[in-house]
């Protein structure tokens, strides 16, 4: 095959690990405004590069969501002499402190952040108490009272499985979403678990994919069971609905302020 | 005694549980800028009261220093109706969400939050890895590599009991230094010691009063010595110098980032 019609078979992609602090930015997706973690991330970029090189993520998170762990690559210059702990090492230095590369390293071209995703693991943190401390502000969905746990654990054991998360999708503004009914919102959700501690309730959820939004819609719904304001079987019916009939949606998105992105898997 | 030498005999002082994250703040005492924790809790107080009211808190923090329980008092009104608790959800609502009124109590006209202080306890945090996580920026002092935590330890174990801290001292700027050798600058160090988890190293200490920056400066040279730089002898003769000779300053200051007042004893 000649080589032209190849232009990246000698480039490098490499596959960054970034952590940021979502409080200060308006969401991942690029903006005119600038104030997202991708044009943080791409400016950064055409600093060390001196050229303009495009990200491509595992996936968007909202404004105000955080992430330990969100996989992106990019595709290096060829003559780039850059090695990963480099490229690491150059881009913190011109990113701000709330957007952190963790780990670099190289990958194939066949390696996708987004389409060699294999599985993502959310964390969704509530903090239960009279006043939410200063440090948690933005950091944690504030409860005042402690929700009925065992109420919360056996709903959540209900999201086990390939399911159907058509209640748990928000409609995105650009129209992108997959119509009920399609079969395209069948999720399968392989772990989702409740950890309690002195520094309040986490809750971990790993799948192979999540809709717009789902995470947020089903911990909102989960505390709305455990407030007894839905039952248990209300809960379970809006997962898997007919098809022939209108949808029924989760009732409650929880605020974007729990939710970290933890890992995705490849 | 005639009423009208004790025009505060019938006002209410409350005492409350200040917490606050450090980082938009220009320290606790009053500034022209008004961008401080004082500045914004007297604004609050104001708003809620309707009338100008001092606060006094248990001792002064930097500038980016952290509090989980600095405590101060007021003087409420004679004429206030307001409950403790009252006064903590009116002022929370005044407050910007980084600074948080954590509890609020009624205490008698004898009660002084910094005159009556008989401990304080400080928590150092220092983050041991490559790359500083986002949420932990201005939260903790970044270290690349592990210091050598036995000695760490021994050192430490070298502030217990009662000594002359002047080589732990700053000068303020207002000159309110005590001088040494005047034996104005012994203070008792009930506890000190070195927790060590996952999130990184804490420094926990208790004492019955603190020097200016004596915290950090204390820190800063144990350290130095973890790393090598000083050795624990060098260390040990910073504490109870010899009057007569002119004082050797610690050598370094830790960030202000690692700093939180824990809580202050009565």
């Amino acid at each position: 095959m000649p080589e032209d019609l190849q232009p990246n078979s000698l480039s490098q992609r490499i596959r960054l690990t970034v952590a940021y602090d979502g409080r200060p930015y308006q969401g991942w997706q690029s903006q005119p405004s600038g104030h997202t973690i991708q044009d943080h991330l791409e400016r950064a970029l055409e600093a060390v590069a001196g050229q303009r090189l495009r990200v491509h993520a595992s996936g968007r998170t909202d404004s105000g969501v955080h992430a330990l762990g969100q996989t992106i690559h990019f595709d290096a210059p060829s003559d780039s002499r850059l090695q990963p702990k480099n490229w690491l090492a150059a881009l913190n230095s011109h990113l701000p402190r709330t957007i952190r590369i963790m780990d670099a390293e190289r990958r194939g071209p066949d390696f996708h952040a987004r389409f060699s995703a294999q599985a993502k693991t959310y964390r969704y943190r509530l903090y239960v108490g009279h006043v939410l401390p200063p440090q948690l502000a933005g950091m944690a969905w504030h409860l005042r009272e402690m929700p009925e746990l065992s109420t919360l654990l056996a709903t959540s054991d209900l999201l086990l499985g390939r399911h159907d998360f058509s209640a748990f999708a928000a409609n995105r503004s650009d129209g992108s979403d997959a119509a009920h009914g399609s079969g395209q919102n069948e999720r399968t959700i392989s772990s989702a678990r409740w950890l309690i501690g002195d520094e309040g309730l986490f809750f971990d959820i790993t799948g192979d994919g999540f809709l717009y939004r789902m995470v947020r819609l089903i911990v909102g719904a989960l505390l709305r069971t455990a407030e007894g304001q839905m039952d248990v079987a209300e809960f379970g019916a809006l997962l898997d609905q007919p098809r022939d009939r209108p949808l029924k949606k989760s009732p409650f998105c929880a605020p974007a302020d729990g939710l970290t992105l933890l890992r995705v898997t490849y």
